[in-house]
């Protein structure tokens, strides 16, 4: 960083008292609860606001390129009945991004916070989003410009490390279980090999989620293919020609992050090799995947009616699917980031400046989770892969660990009856 | 025929008294409430054999092949629960077939008839399987054989001559409306071209129902491409670049079976080139329309992020989509179909033996249906395309006039707040 616009950025610098203004902001894929987040923030910024530590709630249009631009929607008044129907509203509200922003976006940013006396700021979002916060927390300080950061946590990935489990994965992945009940329900009736292809570009997560689609022991999905097993087409086919032979019919549940032994994602190289400024080649949004993966069956396993769906962006964004227990647990994460970026403001004991919001599962029977404020590096960058101990033996399927896991975090499913 | 073997199914057809029980089967794509049908039919069925018209109620699985093969489940004392669970459960719970059957199928399935003295044949299914029911009813007249028959409607296609509507197309566009709303925020929140490739070979109806989708005049799908009109690639490049000035990003909804001046679907030209008996090529279960619609995108438009996802097989079987009409007239169709084919086995006067149940919407301001028996030929083979009256001017959207029909057949959709 040059030291005159260095220097031009610390003339400016208003004092931590000043600076009462709130910015939040989505970034990332969106998800069906995301803006549960944005409401839950929005709760304890007006209560705050009642109480003198907050002044403007002001929304960045598209994450940090909102702010780099000036576009800003004031949330300050926004109207009960509008936030009643934001929390049943899916994906980004505020429009989202996919920004890494440098030292340069981090001046620039600070200029217009100084301008708008913005003395906190929220970054709703994944890994990437976590580390676009980190990023401007850390810039922030060396610049210093007085702003409390919180990254709140959201992505239908489930693989950020701070997080037993995150905000926007239990909904998708009650799209993808009710998905695969009516899909193996379609296959059962019709018959053959039927693939879906389910999003998770690292982290298995999701595409593990299909095993609680088994209402009976002969449900599918037969196959669970996971980004952190090697894939290998030759077991591919071996695999599916096993279930043929055991149920005459077979869905399998892929991940659209499937690599061989190279680690190199198949889709990937299937796809148009287009990379976001995190670095992320684009996945989703194809079905080169499937087709490729039923054209290796059609050609190697003889199989005569192969079909494959790739679930694509529905499975993030379908409204009414939102599953209670995400919706208040994403409100849950935007209302205390808000609150402990309000105890590091105040320079309360033990509170952290630059953090993210951690959801920690509690031991024993019943269901219960924590929330607590932890370094913002814990959800930054580098993702949670799916444990070992989730993943089968054979390497094709999920263990019933996982399905503990899961369970608790799903609204019930519909009951159906199976005839044949 | 053979002279030989139409004497000994002569010889042993039995009469119209004997023959008092009924066999019901499922056939074609699977829809969410073809099985409402099936329960329908079987509360018609059970009235009946109190009153000592009907003997057994047999489901033969899938379709007109579980009577060749002699494979049925005894639905006669099918407990109550079951039947609520089944009303709840998407895809044909009997299984399902594209099997169209010849002269020699027809002599075998009155050789199996006779034998479980069957002397009702329900069909439940689309044009195809009205057609086969149609070839059952005719074949049995030939061969002098007792038989009673009724198709009862089902397709998502909402493609029949016989029906103002068809049972099974609401719910499936209860899905795609849902899927539209929750993919225009995403495409609202990440901008770019998104394409969406929603079912229906032959009829726009399903791709059309997209338009309710339309909270707010800028929402998405702000391009609908149908099979009806003639698919023009330059056109829809200039289409896409005309909402891309406009609104910055742009959401389009195109058929699976959109088809150039040839005639020939595009999908079709892509894909594996498989067919059913029916002659149907097949056109879901891949991906390689959409992909093929963002190539040409990207190369001559020049979008830079061009997502496209294929709805494929979710859009008929999703559970917990059906909404509360399509479930009650599914249920109905069942229900009148198994008391026209009585009145004809009674020989009512205007009763039809060989025949389709209708659905015929009233006039008025209030939406009602009737229902009626009508020949089958009234459904089989052709099908009911798209309306022209319903194809707005620019070959590239729908009519007020489709909106106000397909309205009235939809629930309530979840209220959700734009901001940007």
């Amino acid at each position: 960083m040059s030291k005159i616009v260095s220097k031009s950025v610390k003339k400016t610098a208003k004092s931590a008292q000043e600076c009462i203004n709130m910015v939040i902001a989505q970034s990332g894929g969106p998800s069906m609860v995301i803006n549960d987040s944005l409401c839950g923030a929005l709760m304890a910024g007006r209560s705050a606001r009642k109480a003198g530590k907050i002044g403007k709630i002001l929304g960045a249009k598209h994450g940090v390129e909102g702010i780099l631009k000036g576009d800003y929607i004031d949330l300050t008044e926004l109207k009960d009945k509008a936030i009643k129907r934001l929390l049943a509203t899916p994906s980004s509200a505020l429009g989202s991004c996919r920004h890494k922003p440098d030292a340069k976006d981090c001046r620039k940013i600070f200029e217009e916070f100084r301008r708008l006396k913005v003395g906190f700021f929220f970054y709703i979002g994944g890994n990437d989003s976590a580390d676009a916060a980190r990023i401007v927390a850390e810039e922030a300080e060396k610049e210093n410009y007085p702003l409390v950061v919180y990254h709140i946590p959201k992505t239908i990935d489930n693989d950020l490390r701070s997080c037993d489990h995150t905000p926007g994965y239990a909904s998708a992945a009650n799209f993808v279980i009710r998905a695969l009940i009516g899909d193996d329900l379609d296959n059962r009736a019709l018959g053959g090999v039927k693939i879906d292809v389910i999003m998770g570009r690292d982290a298995g997560f999701l595409t593990a989620s299909s095993a609680l689609a088994r209402v009976r022991p002969d449900c599918g999905p037969h196959l669970i293919y996971l980004p952190e097993v090697p894939f290998s087409e030759e077991k591919f086919v071996k695999d599916v020609k096993a279930v043929l032979k055991k149920y005459n019919r077979c869905v399998v549940a892929v991940s659209e992050g499937i690599r061989g032994k190279d680690g190199v994602p198949i889709g990937a190289k299937l796809g148009t090799g287009e990379k976001d400024s995190h670095g992320n080649v684009q996945m989703s949004g194809s079905g080169a995947l499937g087709d490729h993966l039923a054209r290796v069956l059609k050609e190697k396993a003889a199989v005569k009616r192969v079909r494959a769906d790739t679930f694509g962006y529905l499975q993030r964004s379908f409204p009414s699917l939102q599953t209670s227990q995400d919706m208040a647990e994403a409100a849950g994460v935007g209302f205390f980031a808000v609150n402990y970026a309000l105890a590091a403001a105040a320079g309360v004991k033990g509170s952290i400046k630059k953090g993210t919001v951690g959801i920690l599962r509690k031991k024993g029977k019943t269901y219960k989770v924590d929330y607590k404020a932890l370094p913002i590096q814990d959800a930054a960058k580098e993702t949670r892969a799916f444990p070992k101990e989730f993943i089968a033996k054979g390497g094709n399927d999920v263990t019933k660990a996982f399905v503990d896991y899961l369970k608790p975090l799903i609204d019930d499913l519909p009951e159906i009856e199976i005839l044949l």
